[in-house]
C-alpha cells in the first residue's frame, strides 16, 4: 500500500491527522511554521517536490491546516516548476479558490490523490445539532441571512464567515481571517439596532462548489472564545461542511461562556 | 411653488444641500446630530410628521446625509403610525434597503416626492474622469475585481465598499461603515503576497438598483485621510454613482498623500 503525505499548516487540525494516520510523511510550505515537525518544500519548486513524492512510494495526500499564499522568490525556480508560472500567477490573481484548484489539478497531474480529512478523521466535520446551548428564534432567524449572505458571496471567493445580528450584517471575513473579523465586531459593538435584541451570532459555511477535500473551513476553541469577547450569542455552521478542532474543549468553553454550537442543515436555508 | 423639505443626517451633505436651496425647511431624525440646525423628528411618530410637512407648504423631500436605523420606542408611537410598525419592522429585518425604500414609499404614499441631491447639485456626483493621481496598470485591475465584488454583494444588501489588493479582497463594508473598514485593513497591513506590489485601492459603488435619490454612497475628504493611512495607493469609485463631498480639499489631500482618485466607468466592470 502506498504510503500518505500530509501538507501541515497552521493551526491544530495537522497534528490531529498526523496523530491518526499510520507512519505518515509530514511537509510543509517553506515560510510558515507548520504546528507538526515537518519537511519543508517551496512552491518555487513544486515539480521536483512531486517527484520526491514519488520517490518515498507516496499514492495520496491530505492538506491539514491553513496555508497563506507564499510569497514567490523569482530566483528560486527550477527549469520545470518555471514552466507553471503563468498558470500559477495567473489562477493567484483570480482569488484563493482559484489558486488552491491549480495547486491540487498539479498535484493530480503529478499522479497524486488528494484525500479529504474527512475521510480519515470523520468525526473532525459534525453533522447536524446542537452541540452545546440552545439557539432562540432569532438566532435561527440570523443563522438563515447569514446562510444566504455566504451563499451569494461565494463565487466572489473573498471569505467564509460572517456575523450577523437582529438581521444586519455587522462583519464578513476576508483575507486577514476570523479572528481578525470578530476583533472587528468587538471592537464596534453598540450597532445593534436594539440593545435589548438578538446579540448575533458568527456563522461558517464552505463556498458554494469549493473543493471539500481541501480547505474547509475550520472553527476550534480560540474561535468561542473570539466569539464570546465578540459579545455575540453563538456560533453556527453549515453541518458536514465545517471542521471542528477539540470538539470536547470547544463545546467546553461554549457552555462556560453561554454560547451556543450549532451545526445547521444546509436545507434550512 | 412648493417648499423643498431636507433630510439631514451626519456629514457633509447635509450643509451642502441646505446651501444650495431657497428657504428650505431642515428635519433630522431625532437621536441623531445632523451638522445644520434642524427641527427633530421621530420615526415612531411619521405620520404626524408627514401631515405637518403638508400644512408647511412642503411638496418635495431630500434625503441629505447618512442616518443609522433610529431604536424604537414602542411608547411613542402614535396611532396612525403604529399601524405602519408591521411594515417598517419587517422591512427592517431584510436590510438596510429594504427599510429605506419602505420609508420612501411611506412618504410618497403621503404626496411627498422624493428628489434626489445630484438634482440640486449636479456637480456632488463626479462623471467619469481621474480627479488626482494615477491609477497604474495594477491599480485597474484591483478597481475592476472590486467592482465584480460590489456588483456580486450588492443583491445581499451588506455595504457598498470594498478593499481589494493585488487581486485580493482585504476588507469589505459592512453596519460599521467606511471608516471602520480602512481602520480594519491598517491593522491588518502587511498581508499582501508581494510587498513589493500594488498597494490596492478603496473601491465605492451603489447597491445594482439601489434607489438613486436617497443614500448616494459618499466619499469625501476624510476618508481619502483613511485611505492614506491604510496604506492604500488610492480611491476608486463608480462614475456617477457616488458622492464627493468637498471636491477640492479631497483632491488636495490625495496629492499630498500621492494618492489617485478615479471616477470609473461602469462600462469597464
Amino acid at each position: 500500500m502506498s504510503r500518505t503525505a500530509v501538507i501541515a499548516g497552521q493551526g491544530l487540525l495537522a497534528p490531529a491527522v498526523v496523530a491518526a494516520l499510520d507512519d505518515p510523511l509530514v511537509y510543509a510550505l517553506d515560510g510558515f511554521a507548520p504546528s507538526v515537525p515537518a519537511t519543508r518544500f517551496r512552491l518555487e519548486r513544486l515539480v521536483p517536490f512531486l517527484d520526491s513524492l514519488h520517490a518515498e512510494g507516496v499514492g495520496r495526500v491530505v492538506f491539514a491546516g491553513a496555508v497563506r499564499r507564499p510569497r514567490l522568490d523569482p530566483e528560486a525556480f527550477d527549469p520545470r516548476t518555471a514552466q507553471l508560472v503563468p498558470r500559477i500567477l495567473t489562477a493567484m490573481q483570480s482569488g484563493d479558490d482559484a489558486a488552491l484548484r491549480t495547486v491540487l489539478d498539479i498535484f493530480e497531474e503529478h499522479d497524486l490523490a488528494i484525500c479529504g480529512v474527512d475521510e480519515i478523521l470523520p468525526d473532525l466535520v459534525p453533522g447536524e445539532g446542537v452541540l452545546a446551548g440552545a439557539p432562540s428564534v432569532a438566532d435561527r432567524r440570523d443563522a438563515a441571512r447569514a446562510a444566504r449572505i455566504l451563499a451569494g458571496t461565494g463565487p466572489l471567493d473573498i471569505g467564509q464567515g460572517v456575523v450577523v445580528a437582529q438581521g444586519l450584517c455587522l462583519a464578513l471575513e476576508t483575507l486577514p481571517g476570523t479572528a481578525a473579523m470578530l476583533d472587528f465586531v468587538a471592537r464596534h459593538d453598540g450597532l445593534r439596532p436594539d440593545p435589548q435584541g438578538g446579540r448575533g451570532l458568527f456563522y461558517k459555511a464552505p463556498k458554494p462548489g469549493q473543493d471539500r477535500r481541501v480547505d474547509l473551513p475550520a472553527l476550534g476553541p480560540d474561535t468561542v472564545d473570539q466569539a464570546a469577547a465578540a459579545g455575540l450569542a453563538g456560533i453556527a455552521w453549515q453541518a458536514g461542511g465545517v471542521i471542528l478542532l477539540d470538539r470536547a474543549e470547544a463545546v467546553r468553553r461554549a457552555e462556560a461562556a453561554g454560547l451556543f454550537l450549532w451545526a445547521r442543515a444546509e436545507a434550512g436555508t
